[in-house]
């Protein structure tokens, strides 16, 4: 930093405390850790500052302030991001909206929620249920990340096969964009044509067009009783006949399709309590499939009934009905072995995407290349076939001396002639930044980049980061 | 048109037909009445000239040449519109994707299609149906309308409650920007992560971002039984209650609530061919409930046994179930008498949202507005509800010597304090753009003409409409 940027930032956090105050703008040591990284632990730095406005106002005369005088701001929610996106710079202002947090109603009659960024997902959800609504989006950091950042990443998770993403769930939303210019689409209704949908615009995009500060969301009606069963296939093409089959007799009543290939299933079960599977041999291919319906009188007879039939035209191989809520637990126990992967292994991870009918073949081709490239490697696959995300975990244990940045850049070079995504739910950020156009092209950037110049033409929000 | 104009608009037709072929550039009597206008029949004109580009390599070119003279472009499809978003001026070049028409393919795996834009939406629902699968969206013109201007108005129709809008159904998009930029974004997966959503961009942007040349559908497996059924309310809360409670007991297969006041139902039932009701008494409302479900041996006992649940509690007044189909087709007739409008009134036709827990008195507020304003006013009152949609139309023969116009601007002022929308499905075109303002704040028409211009700098996309 040089002494002219040294005195320029003086002023720039002189006129922030004025137009906020002082207790809203902290800066050395009173910039706790959490602002410093997020879930990747990726390079963690200390922000110049930290904003913690307190009402959208507030957060539109920081933003005028910050653009004046050309200084970059980092958005920052919950920090549990998996791919850098909230990492500050030294030299960035991080802007956090804890202080805008909570419910600011629940609309019975339009089935919405309106609430301020800053609100724990958590938060949210259990508003949403005491009003006897469900809030579909779910997903493992509930406690800390906040809505803010679940829309400005479109957060996938638990129930995107049932409700979609967090994209899915938006109705309104309200955005200050770098110039301080405050967009107040706070809409509540389900049609709306009005031109452009700039809502749209800001899910996803990473804090890079504008700063989140509402939202309307959708509330959807609780799910009355749930159904999970572990079944065993023959191998992929059988995994997609079975998800069709099942959506043909249930619709999205289906509430989760999650497949897992042996080595995931046996790091899985080696994990649980009782180590051991719930079937008397290996099979190809593993699903976790869950039935959640509204009938609270549905006691499992019509899923147990489909996996009958399935069984009886050999459409599956084996299957395992939890027959009580600790059952469930225990069959779910093995798909979430992925919890323990950062304590475990040295977690590569993917998460991509492909056309549905193309996943059983990538994952063929890429442990393939993978073995002939790093023989004993170690490699979990497992997804969410129903939504077309594959996750793919390399342990870096198992390929010792070899970049982390080598194993990226050669699983995701195997994605593009298939016209699979880099990131199906984690987001670009900083860490699959450089990987982009193997998903994008050149004239999809160039549009990209185009609006980012309408919307920031000084390129103050979070710059180096998804462009 | 200034002679100057007339010899630049020359020399860019000669461009043309040398980039993309004689027979692809149609001028004076070659360009049919269906160009000229729309559904409102609003102010026909012949456009300078219509192109019939055979790819989206020729659309390219050709929007290249028209980019480089400046000269303005109106996209086209199947001109079923009802808000003048495809009507051109005489100095308009019009562009009609008949050629490029056709299902690309159906991928079974991913319940996907991918089809060119030019396609009519009756075409794309017969192949997905025939592959097993049902295409959700769909309105009174599937005949005629095409994909393309389906996704650039994001369509509405039938089936919102269930399955959304237009805008819902898309994965993957193909658009040809101002310039000539060709974005193809082809995408079959549901979970993409890869920087800012372009499609939602393109889609209910009636033209004026970019000419959509193809795109990814989603696929719905068939619903395998429907029943319909017809019912009487107390007011308008109790039709709120109503819904609400049948979302929770059956989600999203409630495939229709359509709401009708009784000016509306008694002129229905008027047109209908017994025309006289299926109730003995009048009702102060009326619902049109579908319930459908993907279990073909569903025989409507769970929904009977609701509204036989909601008759005992007082939650409805009385219920007719449609015992066949064409019981079931008589019910639907009273709400369909919409397609008689045209032909028996003079209709001033308002496609409004508002949060669903308000519309009930916005109609009363309006309709006592309206009988104050002009006495003996005929107007009809019916609705989405579920998907927070009222429509309303005034008969102009009950208001004699009173202009359109000023029967437009006297309801949609009365949007205005409740954040309603002045355009729930239709869009907003020509007929709207004034009104604009009152369901777009002055920050949020800014944003949307920065990336106007971003996109494309020359205003040649359909000028003069939505913005």
């Amino acid at each position: 930093m040089t002494k002219e940027h040294d005195a320029t930032l003086a002023a720039t956090l002189n006129a922030l405390r004025e137009a906020i105050g002082d207790d809203a703008v902290r800066t050395g040591d009173a910039i706790g850790e959490r602002s410093m990284t997020d879930y990747t632990r990726h390079a963690p730095m200390r922000p110049a500052a930290l904003l913690l406005p307190r009402t959208t106002q507030e957060v539109a005369r920081a933003m005028m302030i910050c653009n004046d005088a050309h200084q970059s701001v980092v958005p920052q929610g919950g920090m549990t991001g998996l791919a850098g996106g909230a990492v500050p710079r030294a030299t960035d202002i991080a802007i956090a909206l804890d202080r805008m947090s909570g419910v600011e109603d629940i609309d019975v009659a339009s089935a919405t929620m309106s609430v301020l960024a800053g609100t724990t997902l958590q938060v949210a959800q259990d508003a949403a249920a005491q009003a006897g609504f469900e809030l579909t989006l779910d997903l493992g950091a509930r406690g800390s990340c906040q809505i803010g950042g679940n829309l400005a990443t479109n957060a996938g998770g638990n129930r995107v096969i049932q409700s979609g993403t967090a994209r899915d769930q938006v109705l309104g939303l309200e955005a200050v964009l770098a110039t301080g210019a405050v967009l107040t689409s706070m809409s509540r209704v389900i049609k709306n044509n009005t031109g452009y949908d700039l809502k749209h615009l800001f899910i996803g995009s990473e804090g890079t067009l504008g700063i989140i500060t509402r939202a309307v969301l959708k509330l959807h009606p609780q799910r009355a009783s749930r159904h999970t069963a572990l079944v065993a296939l023959d191998g992929y093409d059988a995994a997609v006949n079975l998800l069709r089959s099942l959506a043909r007799r249930f619709g999205n009543d289906i509430g989760a399709f999650e497949i897992m290939w042996p080595d995931f299933f046996d790091f899985g079960v080696s994990l649980t309590t009782e180590a051991r599977s719930p079937f008397e041999h290996a099979h190809p291919l593993y699903a976790l499939i869950e039935h959640a319906s509204f009938d609270a009188r549905d006691d499992g007879e019509r899923f147990a009934s489909a996996l009958g039939d399935a069984l009886d035209s050999r459409a599956i191989r084996d299957a395992v009905i939890a027959q009580s809520v600790a059952d469930a637990r225990a069959l779910w126990a093995i798909r979430e072995c992925t919890a323990e992967f950062p304590s475990r292994l040295d977690p590569v991870n993917f998460d991509v995407s492909l056309s549905i009918g193309e996943i059983g073949r990538f994952v063929d081709q890429c442990r393939a290349a993978l073995d002939k490239k790093w023989p004993g490697n170690r490699s979990y696959f497992f997804g969410h076939i129903g939504d077309s995300n594959l996750h793919v975990t390399v342990d870096g244990h198992s390929v010792p001396g070899v970049e982390h940045h080598a194993i990226y850049a050669f699983v995701y070079a195997m994605l593009g002639p298939l016209n699979g995504s880099v990131s199906a739910e984690h987001g670009v950020g900083l860490l699959k930044r450089e990987f982009l156009p193997i998903s994008r092209s050149p004239e999809e950037l160039a549009a990209m980049r185009a609006i980012k110049h309408a919307l920031d033409p000084n390129g103050i929000l979070n710059p180096g980061k998804l462009l």
